[in-house]
């Protein structure tokens, strides 16, 4: 047998939980404690031989700051509704109308002129200096003579004079008497002196914490609240909240262009994830980037001169600090830990480059949402754990912890024993992976707008949240999170710099929807990115493409590569050709799905060219196809939200689409529902029950050798090969 | 009583069918004969005391004409598919390539370099002159330098060798021994003046016709058929046929601009009516009418000069006559007959201005893929006139008739009898209507880029047939074509225009898939455009918009008036804004629809705004909804097929979306399978059962007085007010 492992787990603290803490660390193995945001650490257990992480909020829980240097507050930028001219003569626009006003305060402390932008949405054109002006005690615009019938918006910068996540986290513990916590501009002169300062007392004030857990750094993601304090706007992606006119002017000198509130507004659009984005937001992203790395360095340092870790939350005020883009691993960051909800997430976290660990915050949070009468914390527990674990096993976290309020927990003793399994079934699995890269088939491309920088990331709006338009999307990467391939992530931006590129893939997954930054929009009317996709497939590449992959209506086809897809999108324009080939056809990569399959949305007016072979289809609204291009393969799917048998749907499909469909019975499970992965740095495979029943299953190992096996519920078997 | 009435009606004949034509006008009260393609007039016949239509085929029938001026055979532009360049060097472009090689011959006798265009399609641009040939012997063309990777097109002319309506005419009757007729371009010089001659030495030679059934005059709607001589492509409005070298010199002089085949070409679009016109093939159409009603009057006045009338089919070779135009009222048809699918085109005859009378020419043609054993012509007929007599109480055709083989109509007697019926029922209702309009409540506007031209013609593609990616929007007009409105198709060019254009009516229509002509795509961003209609609706009007109304993504809206119709689409860019609007709430529209209202294709990701009121949602999917803005009242509806209960809900909509829901139960009844109409010039009034069951219902006068009726199915019953 092996030795029982501890370590590698963090519990979250708080003052009146001494004793309870002690034996929680002791069952779980705990090698570290935490405070969160409303806990404290008690003085006792910083003298545990763990490590203690502290919280650190470098731009809030200062009021006194914040109050004695308004014009440092962060801001944001919003955009009114819009306000058409219904009369002739002046039209008012107010503000702040459907915000929340104690959350949000409209700067006029730096010239409006200047920093806030009045738009004519009827005809596109921003409106000049002097054809408006504003109302300080009504907080209107006032358009004096606008076009009648047209539509206006209001751009204008805003002070945070309440944190969006204290106020989420006040409003979900409701909280009682406790003050609203202003963020401030940590990126601002007198505000960066002043946390610098602060963090360097700090270090000294509090010897015994081991780990500087940084919540975040400087920028919130934009999170918004409307007039019930309800959420409004929510991007956790946004730059929107990462500006100043300070910031904004060393903008302006840098790219060399004036800069327009439109570049943050984008229409009201705010660049979120899936707006393919502008030269501009770029620009303006690479600057945030480089400016937020040098100055979390500058906060890094402090910590490391002061033998402390610096850690970093990925989440909360982590905007500009982009993991996984260029200046990130210079910074320096110890370690990454961000809130773990199924596989994606997992290797938001886990597939950080430059960082010494990662961390998993795991769910649920101890919070009275979930820790209450009628809940039920082991099952979102068992939920969250299974879905990541697939992650875990392809790329795993260095350590995982829990957060909220401990006390919470304790009343949940089953709870507290499921989580005592979870660790130590992490360990084994930590030791087992051995600290190297997993046995690997091939390397799988995702093809979008954004590349690297948005690993994993894309089809997300609120963190791990499902939505209605990205669910049928965001399934392929979850299904990818778990997969034995490496995954990469590459943008259009690449392919141009480099049509070679692809060639490091066997396969290219171009998903999303029409215009969409995961689809590309514009980029395929590019010659760059529409020939090096069809190189890639001519010399014996695999395209994969889901939704509404290539689309661009331009030149004669909606999907830009219908040719190389063997399918396109009857848009209205093409009805008076006559489409003939309508026949459903088996196939290898449906043998193992259901009469029925579950493309989530799915996709109407898809038809196939003449030569491509219809797999599924729902009337005549292809479903999935698949298609030969020169020496390459390509399957088009309309939808794969997250399942199994869909998981090996795709499998299968990606196998077909690089020609190895012979090659797939390798450390491969004959039952969807159980993986299997392999780890040559220790010879070790593991067998793994995704489900809550039993199973039965054929494994075949690495030389394609099979046996029958049984699994207990969840269970997770590790063999040496 | 009511004395018999007789005449109004048309039979088919031939020349073994003396006696039965004689039998058959005697029971169906014809008052004209006709031949008809592969029949021929009896010379006994023509003497009885009937009108005599003689068919005229001015562009075909004339093989010794055809093949002795090849130069002026009818040409087509024609585009190939897409072809890549797979490999270094030269490209072949096989262009007849699934083209029927019986129907069309590429045009070589004409400069290729001048009338061809070989397009990258990866690119956009057409290719220089000298960086292409072209082998006759393969006819193929050389690409001589591609870019590797770059789609390629051909857009070539080719003579169309056999008829596209011989040819399907010459299959569906399985023609043995027929020689091709070949179609020539009577536009031509030498043609032209032998057409004449012709037509005129044919009127001495036929004294005993008495009409002139042009079939029609010149350019054949598109139509071209495959390798295996099934339709490949077809556009009922088609232009893309109406093409020669000849013409377009012509064009290019009148226009002041060198022409490209692309403006016809339109990316292999070929400018369908679903596209929105681009100004050079406006410019065409516009060129096109003006000449060919130019040489359409010589023909007629012909016709007139030897004391015939000139009717002409609008079908077949009707390009550029455009009835609805603003030039066909000058030429001086007398007559315009054509085949009725349904209520819509049945309008599209009868409101044809500045012709002496229409005629309605019904289904089923006496053909033998419906009149065979197992066939049922009764059914097909009795749908066929039910459907279209709601829009014949609406604007009568003037006359009916029927077309094909009369011996094969013979040998089924009820089928027989039922027609006799039919034609009693026509001509009371004739009488009845009185030769004025009926009882209109108010104006109701279809809004879209093609106006008048394409009155009651959008949403069509091959005539009369449903398409998925139309039923839903075409029900639209389907129900106008026998409602109690005026309806007038206004474009948007005639918004910029004159924005007070849409004053004249009470509701204004947009429907349609985004993009489309019918939607109006790009012309949503023209302030003008948008301005008016949202003038029309602040001052009191109303908009429904069906399926994606005023769709096209700009500045931070799907739909361009989302602020009046309270509807906007989720494309994707938008997910960061919470969405909290989704009760649904019983209205006055809804007020007679079933649970499950048949939205046909429906739409997805519609949502409201926050001051809208859904009435029917599908998940997270809104298809119906309404809103208010300044005075005036907006629908969204996402889509209605025809039937009697959605025809039921858009009147509904029409008078509240007017504001005049308390007006409604005027002309009215309870029962919505069931309609009134009122002919205040004989002060008649008719309730008509559109079903084949018996109904029971309400009938509400003009004064809004109420009555309980019972009518046998089929029923028509006539009244005085």
């Amino acid at each position: 047998m092996e030795k029982k492992l501890t370590g590698r787990v963090t519990v979250p603290t708080d003052v009146d939980m001494i004793q309870e803490t002690k034996e929680i660390a002791k069952r779980w193995g705990a090698d570290a404690l935490r405070d969160c945001d409303g806990t404290n650490m008690p003085d006792e257990l910083k003298k545990m031989p763990v490590k203690i992480y502290s919280t650190y909020y470098t731009t809030r829980k200062d009021n006194e700051w914040a109050n004695a240097n308004p014009d440092e507050v962060q801001q944001v930028y919003l955009m009114t509704e819009f306000y058409t001219a219904m009369e002739e003569g002046e039209l008012r626009i107010p503000i702040m109308k459907h915000l929340y006003k104690d959350q949000l305060k409209p700067n006029t402390l730096h010239d409006i002129k200047r920093w806030w932008e009045v738009v004519d949405r009827t005809t596109g054109e921003p409106l000049a200096a002097d054809a408006w002006g504003y109302d300080e005690n009504t907080r209107e615009v006032m358009i004096f003579n606008p076009e009648r019938y047209h539509d206006y918006t209001v751009s204008f910068l805003a002070f945070i004079i309440w944190d969006p996540v204290h106020m989420y986290n006040f409003i979900t513990n409701d909280w009682q008497d406790v003050e609203h916590q202003i963020t401030f501009d940590v990126r601002q002169p007198k505000t960066q002196s002043h946390v610098i300062d602060k963090l360097t007392r700090w270090m000294e004030e509090n010897p015994d914490s081991n780990v500087v857990r940084f919540t975040t750094f400087f920028h919130q993601f934009t999170l918004v609240f409307n007039e019930y304090a309800k959420e409004k706007f929510v991007d956790w992606f946004g730059y929107s909240a990462s500006v100043s006119p300070y910031i904004l002017e060393q903008f302006e000198k840098e790219v060399g262009y004036p800069f327009r509130p439109e570049y943050i507004i984008d229409q009201g659009y705010h660049n979120n994830t899936n707006r393919v984005p502008s030269k501009e937001f770029r620009d303006f992203q690479e600057f945030q980037q480089r400016e937020v790395s040098k100055l979390m360095k500058v906060l890094v340092d402090i910590c490391h001169d002061h033998g402390k870790e610096a850690m970093m939350f990925l989440g909360d005020h982590w905007i500009g600090t982009e993991p996984f883009g260029e200046y990130f691993k210079n910074v320096g960051v110890d370690a990454v830990v961000g809130s773990v909800g199924n596989g994606t997430t997992l290797r938001l976290i886990s597939d950080i480059p430059g960082v010494n660990y990662t961390e998993g915050r795991f769910l649920p949070y101890f919070f009275p949402d979930v820790f209450c009468e009628g809940g039920d914390p082991i099952k979102e527990a068992k939920v969250n754990w299974v879905t990541a674990r697939r992650a875990i096993l392809r790329k795993p976290v260095d350590r995982i912890g829990y957060g909220g309020y401990l006390k919470l927990a304790l009343e949940f003793p089953d709870f507290i024993q499921y989580i005592e399994e979870v660790c130590d079934e992490f360990r084994l699995l930590y030791e087992n992976v051995g600290g190297q890269s997993p046995y690997s088939h091939f390397k799988v491309g995702v093809l979008n707008s954004w590349g690297k920088i948005r690993s994993w990331g894309t089809h997300m709006v609120a963190h791990a949240i499902d939505y209605k338009q990205t669910y049928s999307y965001a399934g392929v990467l979850e299904a990818l999170s778990g997969m034995p391939f490496d995954v990469e992530f590459i943008s259009f931006e690449d392919v141009i710099a480099d049509p070679d590129v692809l060639k490091k893939c066997k396969v290219v997954i171009n998903v999303g929807d029409a215009y969409t930054a995961p689809s590309g929009g514009a980029y395929w009317t590019n010659p760059k990115v529409s020939s090096a996709v069809k190189a890639f497939v001519a010399q014996g590449g695999g395209l994969i493409g889901v939704g509404e992959p290539t689309a661009c209506e331009y030149q004669g086809r909606y999907f830009t590569l219908a040719n190389v897809l063997g399918v396109n999108k009857e848009v209205g324009f093409s009805m008076s050709t006559d489409k003939y080939n309508w026949e459903e056809h088996s196939h290898f990569i449906t043998e193992e799905s259901p009469e029925t399959i579950d493309f989530g949305e799915g996709m109407k007016n898809i038809y196939a060219l003449s030569e491509a072979e219809i797999l599924k289809k729902d009337g005549e609204d292809v479903q999935m196809a698949v298609n030969s291009f020169g020496d390459g393969r390509s399957v088009y799917i309309s939808g794969i939200p997250y399942s199994f048998e869909n998981s090996r749907m795709l499998y299968r499909a990606i196998f077909w689409a690089a020609g190895m469909e012979q090659e797939m019975k390798k450390w491969y499970s004959s039952n969807y529902n159980v993986e299997v992965n392999y780890y040559p740095a220790t010879g070790k495979y593991c067998i793994v029950n995704n489900t809550y029943e039993p199973q039965e299953t054929v494994i075949y190992d690495g030389k394609g050798q099979a046996r029958s096996m049984q699994l207990k519920a969840n269970d997770i078997l590790w063999f040496s090969f």
